[in-house]
């Protein structure tokens, strides 16, 4: 699997609107599952009767698939976090469900994915210290039993760093994670709506103790701008729904910043919205075209600019995998960012939908 | 153009949810455009001034353009009708237009479709016979001028007969449209609520009045049953919202009739939902996978849908031209009406989403 490299999120089996040949054209390599989800609706019993999850979606690439921490804490009703496990009621339908370390493990072996992720207690963007505190050593613990349950030699399992916003117990869990020796590591916890300095500050205060031999996985960051700044801090894996959320409010992505192809400047445009862009809708139809669908409120207007922003996801990693070999990245990255308009609206929209306030519980997060 | 064909409706530039190349893999030769939809929206001359329909939507097979007399009666809100023409106002933002027969032909001659239909005034179910014989003799002045205002050579026109349920309405009217020698012929203004034996009655009033050597074009009917109903008595062209429809809505067609794929039965088969199926959605995925889909109201579930629903049209399609060649059509209807089960709420929900009640006006027609 090259890196680095950006994962569509495919919370529920399926990267929204596409079918798996489309993401192969794209050039996506690797896309995020689900256990919340998955467990939740169809049932993991029932993805592994008929065959695992890339049987069951069509995607014969790499998946990696959360393991529903994040989730319980910002989409279920949470019930009871003990040492033991986290017990939460669904936002589909109420009912109560457990999840334990142990379990997370079994569900995400039966869905057969080929990275799986530690059960993490992921406080909210305004916890206190002593709570953060309590999540960062919770989940060091439920990352040590995951360990110990892991047991199919043909499945990766990452572990999750936490620690809120404050730098000692960033640092704290990185040492405590990377003690226990997995394949590869992720930062979660962030992008919550805290300001984006903190977001980077938390990840300078991490990176030190992540060995640079193994995956750097940034959880649920992966707009344009986030990407840069995250890969030249030394991270490999990036996820979100942001770019193919924002895909369907019709506002696509280009080296100048989000367009919104809903404006009427569009409406006669005989050209495709990026000239530079070789996706399928680019290389096929008129951003007149697009603008007409998203008026319409046309179904496949939210396939078009799906893989327009997926592909640019693309093209952009590829762009700094470049630079990278080339020694230019520091260039790149000026550059990208003096060009990239990120609206104040935007950051703050962004940050909105991630989560909402403190204590949690934010619905339609995926 | 191979006959028997549907034409999947894509009033607005868009058979919902697809790509022109899903069309052609479907095996679709020929598309339904709507000029009183495209004339709304994105507005005609935009569309010509980027090179006509076919090009502004990326299908280069024939596009047949309804003429939006129908849309007028039934989607829009009616202002006044004239022997000038009719006075409406758009449904999407109750702005005055104009309709007339010359302007019809030059809004279809802008779009640039391959054919073209005459004006036509469509009465509600429940006129009296005196409004439709006045719809009928305008319809017939309608036609005429219409075929006076044609210039294009590369673009067909095609008469429309109306008539109500009235047979020696039906009958006059066909005596009149087949006078003026269009190159084809459509029978309008039924299956808006009228009982089936009703529809397939006008129907038979009228066929016997269309030269067979040019196309019958039976419009707004296209369910499974309906069509070999239609092809049986002579019909060549069908277009309906209705196999789209119902797809989006979970409705799967099979040789036994419509199966609701949201079923509890369906949520671990892992075999297509239909066994005989070749589409690319029963190639691809189980029936397991498509009821997740739309259980979770994931968009992809209404495109996987569609490609079924319209793949099951072209092979029934295909299998009526077999039997038409070998002389075993009568056979083969008699088998396929046995086993094909429409429910009673399938047919009260069709007639209700076509026309609700007269004096007209439904939302959501197309």
């Amino acid at each position: 699997m090259p890196t680095p490299a950006f994962l569509p999120v495919a919370s529920q089996g399926t990267v929204k609107t596409l079918i798996p040949e489309e993401l192969k054209d794209i050039g996506t390599t690797i896309i995020l599952g689900n256990t919340y989800h998955l467990y939740l609706r169809p049932g993991v019993d029932v993805i592994e009767r008929l065959g695992g999850l890339h049987k069951y979606m069509g995607w014969d690439g790499p998946i990696l698939t959360d393991s529903g921490g994040y989730q319980v804490f910002s989409l279920a009703r949470l019930c009871r976090i003990t040492d033991d496990g986290v017990t939460f009621r669904s936002h589909i339908d109420g009912s109560e469900h457990n999840l334990t370390p142990e379990l997370v493990i079994e569900f995400q072996q039966k869905l057969g994915t080929d990275v799986m992720m530690t059960l993490d207690e992921c406080p909210a963007i305004n916890d206190s210290r002593a709570k953060v505190r309590e999540a960062v050593d919770r989940t060091c613990r439920w990352a040590e039993r995951c360990l110990n349950h892991h047991q199919s030699s043909d499945q990766l399992l990452f572990g999750i760093i936490q620690g809120g916003v404050f730098s000692e117990l960033r640092q704290e869990s990185a040492q405590a994670i990377t003690s226990l020796d997995f394949p590869g590591y992720a930062i979660g916890g962030l992008s919550l709506g805290e300001a984006k300095e903190q977001t980077w500050s938390m990840v300078d205060e991490t990176m030190p103790f992540l060995p640079q031999d193994k995956p750097r996985y940034l959880m649920g960051v992966g707009s344009p701008e986030d990407i840069i700044q995250g890969i030249s801090r030394g991270i490999d894996l990036f996820d979100s729904a942001l770019p193919t959320r924002v895909a369907r409010n019709g506002a696509l992505f280009t080296m100048q910043g989000r367009q919104n192809i809903r404006k009427a400047a569009y409406k006669a445009q005989e050209g495709p919205v990026d000239a530079d862009c070789d996706c399928y809708t680019c290389r096929t139809f008129s951003a007149a075209y697009l603008h007409h669908l998203f008026k319409c409120e046309e179904l496949l207007a939210y396939r078009l600019a799906t893989i327009h922003n997926l592909r640019f996801i693309v093209r952009l990693m590829r762009i700094i995998g470049n630079a990278i070999q080339q020694g230019t990245l520091a260039a790149f990255k000026k550059d990208f960012l003096s060009q990239y308009q990120v609206t104040d609206e935007e950051t703050r929209l962004a940050q909105k939908q991630k989560w909402l306030k403190s204590p949690r519980r934010l619905k339609d997060i995926s």
